[in-house]
């Protein structure tokens, strides 16, 4: 049998809605003509997904795994039911159904990572081995499949699997720095998380030689690594939760340059207003931040007068992977970073 | 005393945000020096925050009232606690802050309507006198002020006022249009309420004489409506929140010319996917609606692999107002549908 190319033959309920919107998928591991079958190796679930469990369970690893088998039994994907995301997964192909034999270069054997969201993809979890709370991916016994229209890459050799996993959650983000922005911009990325990081990484690459690269993070600690790692030109300590507090922050720093294009990359809410209000209308706003509320952008930006274009993250852009694999190969010092972080 | 010219000074809670993100304002009539006091004629809350409190109260235009006044009372704005969409206002300006005079062209008496939301407009309403729920404006004897940043528009005279303020409410949508269609374009409109109809008209204009442009709605009553308004060159009567579906009627009619630009103005949630489905990947989406959702709409779009920017929709672009009454004055058949529909 061959299955609908965006899954929806795989949908329980409610019927007619495609996977991602579904609340309960068919996980069964026997696979149509047209999808593959993967052996998971590790889950690496959203920072907003991971945030929002990690808290719920107080940080205790036991819950943390007991309340991610719950919901994958229950929805036979991993989709956080409270903030809807999921993340994307590693492991080997076991299987390759008959109809994508010519079309794919990939065999079975193969290493790879997902680049679909977890949310829409079918999940069967035999048992979590080990979860680590600092990276926040969550190692398994685990099948999953993938639709036709679903997308992958294999794992590079250079970068490792844990680097490489870590880095493809969040390649969304930089991609758009990278087809957005131009020599001369100034570039404001609100968060410095894994996904800020490489923002700022590839900003700094486009910008070059002429424009300037901002950071506006919170924690005190995390502006001091985006200083040692030399990727942004200027790092402004403050809250995006408070406008006002944040943008008088940055007027003392850089006057009325305000940004061509920001990114937000904050994994928590009501940072929507300050990234409106560092950037000029003729810029344009990209939030990368599964926590952006649509009304808070929309009547934020109305209420102080600003038009600039909002647009909505995706976490796919073709050749996403490849951006953030180059920006960390690129830059040696966050390479450092990212290895001490991410691969243990 | 001179306030600040977003108006954070009149919010009583919590302090540090904005008067939109603010749960509660200071809506006392004694203005300061650069606000404007307007004595308000008539709201128009948005579809949506209308349509939500209308369906809380059963249709009851009482209980409908009840609930306005309530919300205002408790906020000092008419801010919709669901849905967090406000409206627009009409009214004459009574007051007008000594160090505005020179910066304003507006005189004490003039009839204006206010083009920043509701939902960050300290008011406080004595009475309403009366609500129309067909065209869901609700007159009443209330006073508004109008901050620094605020914008406004005097009411253009050959349309009334009852016409303009319908047409403002949602002139944001059709601007859009305006700065982003142009010959040749296929066109799709999402939606064909007040909202949709404009874009229609001004998609119509933009496209013309090599483009398409192609309405979506889901009542055949309203699919009638524009075919006999002649501003689309394709009617599909369709639902969008089943985005399979929708795309399969989509194709029946166009085969696979998706669109360079699509505009979603529907008031119901859960149609962000159909919407992003009959777009290209190298064209835009701009989400209008304030029913759309951030999630559904960035992880739908990854799980389809579609890469389309999606716009964040805005009420404001700078002219709106004068783009959405030349398009209706333009129309003569649109015109007429208006009028009958808000001119009572």
């Amino acid at each position: 049998m061959r299955g609908d190319p965006y899954g929806s033959h795989r949908v329980i309920s409610p019927k007619g809605l495609l996977p991602q919107a579904a609340e309960r998928v068919d996980n069964s591991p026997t696979i149509c003509s047209n999808e593959i079958l993967i052996d998971v190796i590790a889950l690496q679930p959203t920072a907003t997904a991971f945030g929002r469990i990690k808290q719920e369970c107080g940080g205790d690893v036991n819950r943390i795994a007991q309340e991610i088998q719950k919901i994958v039994d229950e929805r036979g994907k991993f989709q956080d039911p409270v903030t809807k995301s999921g993340g994307i997964l590693i492991g080997r192909i076991k299987e390759i159904g008959a109809d994508l034999a010519g079309s794919t270069d990939a065999q079975v054997g193969d290493k790879i990572a997902t680049l679909v969201s977890l949310s829409l993809t079918p999940l069967k979890i035999n048992e979590i081995t080990s979860i680590d709370v600092d990276t926040e991916q969550v190692f398994c016994k685990a099948s999953a499949i993938l639709f036709e229209s679903g997308i992958y890459t294999k794992l590079p050799e250079d970068l490792g699997d844990q680097l490489s996993l870590a880095l493809m959650d969040v390649a969304g983000a930089p991609a758009q720095v990278a087809v957005h922005v131009k020599a001369g911009d100034t570039v404001v990325v609100v968060g410095a998380g894994k996904a800020g990081l490489l923002c700022l990484a590839e900003a700094k690459k486009r910008v070059a030689p002429t424009g300037k690269v901002i950071c506006m993070e919170y924690s005190p600690r995390q502006c001091e690594i985006v200083r040692s790692l030399g990727i942004a030109d200027v790092v402004l300590e403050a809250d995006a939760k408070k406008p006002l507090e944040a943008l008088d922050i940055y007027q003392n720093a850089l006057g009325d340059q305000l940004a061509d294009f920001t990114v937000n990359t904050v994994s928590v809410p009501n940072t929507e207003l300050a990234t409106v209000l560092v950037t000029k209308d003729t810029g344009m706003v990209y939030f990368f931040s599964m926590s952006t509320d649509f009304a808070k952008a929309s009547l934020g930006a109305e209420g102080i007068k600003k038009y600039v274009p909002m647009l909505i993250g995706n976490g796919y852009y073709p050749g996403h992977a490849e951006i953030a694999f180059d920006a960390v190969r690129r830059e040696e010092k966050l390479r450092d970073y990212f290895t001490k972080r991410y691969c243990k």
